[in-house]
């Protein structure tokens, strides 16, 4: 949140001013022909109007009136790992911000980095995906939206983010196991192949594919940019106007 | 956070010419000593410079220069079951929130109510302050304050929420175990003392009184209303200026 400073409502007021006092001088000259005294008054008018427009600036600092609250959003990446997630919700977070709105980019991999013991099972993705949703939950009660991807793999956590938070869009990375093994450059899915990684979602625990996704991207079909630029699009059309 | 809607600035529009128009034809006045060309200049005016101004305050809109942006705090109550700590940062919460700061209010009880499983270990309490600090944190890269109160009796744990979020206020709501005891309306120091429940902090479980708190309050001998003034004050003489 910004709070316009004393200097900025200055420099406004002068800025105004010589647009107004432009204008004066010509009205002036047009009603009397007498350029000199309608650049007396336009100069005296300056000066008074300087102070004036400035009162007039901190007087309606201090009313909210017409300022319109914004409607924040969340826009959930979910799907296997190495789908895509994380490229693809950078690049819409980086689009969204030139936009000017609070936003915030919520990562599973920066949350388990910094709480490492979250646990890999259903009761503990269930109770971590929770716990987000409260997070997100608490940004947008401050009108801050949220770019989060998580594997996200079951129906109940999922519908329990949706149940908590407003303006809700789920993004479904659509992406051939296949494809994403072959992607494998962090080797966790070899990892889980083996064995040596449990609760891996697509190998040895479930992904389920969401039912409700306001969007689904294929990516074996379509380019990190142009799911990009239909993310982008998506969310400018209903929520940023 | 909030946006200038276009009526906001149309209405400013209007106002602004009441005071602006009103000063040119007493100039003009003042000058040729016609009150009736006065009135007519003073006209023109008026319907060529409310649209004028509604454009100059559309192109401020788009600028960010001298918009401030506003620092956060985080204002850390922690003291023994029943020191106060839901009752006081409740009313400093309210006191704050008519500053017009962007401001949330985070309390332990409201938490463990949505996510029950969070556990009372000294494990499970670090993990879930390294998390509430998180919750802190992402607020506050929005600009959003805030009014926390968690039990939080150990010293490692608050030691992690300070270095995690900025302009952290400690304040440590001292109370007599004794005093706590006796105010024990939910029952739970009965509990605590039958042994129903366990890790419970000042009974069987170590509560660690804080060495480096911002603000240390008495309450036995400090009034409700009184601490809150004290905080209040605080609050304002450092952070919202």
């Amino acid at each position: 949140m910004y709070k316009e400073t004393n200097i900025r409502s200055i420099v406004k007021g002068i800025s105004w001013r010589v647009v107004a006092t432009t204008t004066t001088v010509f009205i002036i000259y047009f009603f009397f022909g007498r350029l000199d005294l309608a650049i007396a008054a336009g100069l005296i008018e300056t000066v008074l109007k300087v102070g004036l427009y400035w009162a007039h600036e901190r007087i309606w600092q201090k009313l909210r009136w017409g300022k319109k609250k914004i409607e924040p959003f969340n826009l959930w990446f979910t799907g296997l790992p190495l789908s895509g997630k994380t490229t693809i919700a950078d690049k819409v977070y980086e689009e969204l911000q030139k936009l000017q709105i609070p936003l915030e980019r919520i990562d599973s991999k920066d949350i388990r980095e910094l709480i490492p013991d979250i646990g890999y099972t259903r009761e503990d993705r269930n109770r971590h995906m929770k716990r987000i949703a409260h997070l997100i939950k608490t940004l947008q009660n401050n009108s801050v939206s949220t770019v989060a991807s998580f594997v996200s793999p079951y129906r109940e956590s999922r519908k329990a983010v949706r149940e908590m938070v407003k303006n809700n869009i789920v993004v479904y990375l659509k992406a051939d196991i296949e494809t994403c093994k072959k992607r494998d450059y962090k080797g966790v899915y070899e990892k889980a192949l083996s064995g040596k990684l449990k609760n891996f979602s697509g190998v040895n625990d479930v992904y389920e594919e969401p039912q409700h996704a306001e969007l689904v991207i294929d990516t074996d079909k379509t380019g990190v940019d142009e799911a990009v630029q239909m993310i982008v699009t998506y969310v400018k059309k209903r929520y940023v106007k």
